[in-house]
């Protein structure tokens, strides 16, 4: 992917909600709610078992990530750092010879 | 951002979930709920309004992050693209005109 | 289910908010932000498929439901009503004879 | 509330699912990603600030309880309890003297 592919997308989405004056909106706290709202209509296309829309998903997806980019941007984080950093953390809470194979969470371990 | 970075990223996370053998857990039924589910971590950091805890808040949307790289390279989808995609459609549903610093849902604009 | 008994609940949960004076942080908005954020920790207990912790089920489901009545008490709403409200309406989107046996949602059928 | 009107609820969401033949969706896990579901629907109500649709969040909020109830009538428990029984857990947990005011979390005070 190339440099400026990602530019492009915070590029067009700080357009986007420009042009419409949503700034305002855009408070932190606002986007971590829709973040669960958009987690929750994700979430909805697996509600009764088997996964059938998968177009649907798609769309969930992007609207989720779309608020996470907005919410990374207002706050100043790169999103790619963030998901790197918390890797290092989550490396040390669950090491390979205790965790393979085994969903229980590092406080049980 | 250059290309190395993001296949970087990929990268990190397949191996990570490879060498725990945690593949078996991340069907796309799992992988929704697991955005869901840290999604309200990540809106606990709100819960009681002001945002003290920027640390924190940086843990919980890189959880959400990871969750949504993993999601859509379980499903094959190119994180990015569908962002784009679903803005195209998200500017038919919000024309500037009708939406200008208007927080009402498409439906009853 | 006697009188005494629901009263004693609400009772209880107003009487835990005053006395640690809790009142000032339970807007409705941060009652429905409880709410999501208790989902997403009953939600927890099914992360990886098969359900082994009925005790957790038991304690996060009490949260969601604690923070439930909080809201409606709020509202001035009384929980049974609004349910069976709901309910005719649900009755009506869901006729027995188009939604037997099918999980699809209303506006599909 | 009489004993008449919680049966009266309990019986006829049963009456309601049985005749849809819905209890085969029903698991313990479905119900949870449902009330997951409804809760981020609910928080929909306040997702950019002021509560505008009290009629809405009436509905939402009942959603909400109506799967919170179906999962405890599903694993055998008892609402009202595991209200009471979670209550006597977070007394502990939050001493009034320690808590008045303040709206940290337990693991801080």
């Amino acid at each position: 992917m190339s440099q400026e592919r990602i530019e492009r997308i915070l590029g067009e989405l700080r357009e986007f909600v420009r042009e419409r004056e949503w700034e305002q909106f855009h408070s932190p706290e606002n986007l971590a709610k829709s973040i669960s709202i958009e987690a929750g209509e994700l979430l909805e296309c697996f509600q009764w078992g088997q996964l059938e829309d998968t177009a649907a998903v798609s769309h969930e997806l992007a609207d989720v990530l779309t608020y996470c980019l907005l919410l990374a941007d207002r706050l100043g984080l790169d999103p790619h750092a963030v998901v790197l950093e918390k890797l290092e953390i989550t490396r040390a809470k669950y090491p390979v010879g205790l965790s393979r194979g085994r969903s229980i969470k590092h406080d049980q371990l």
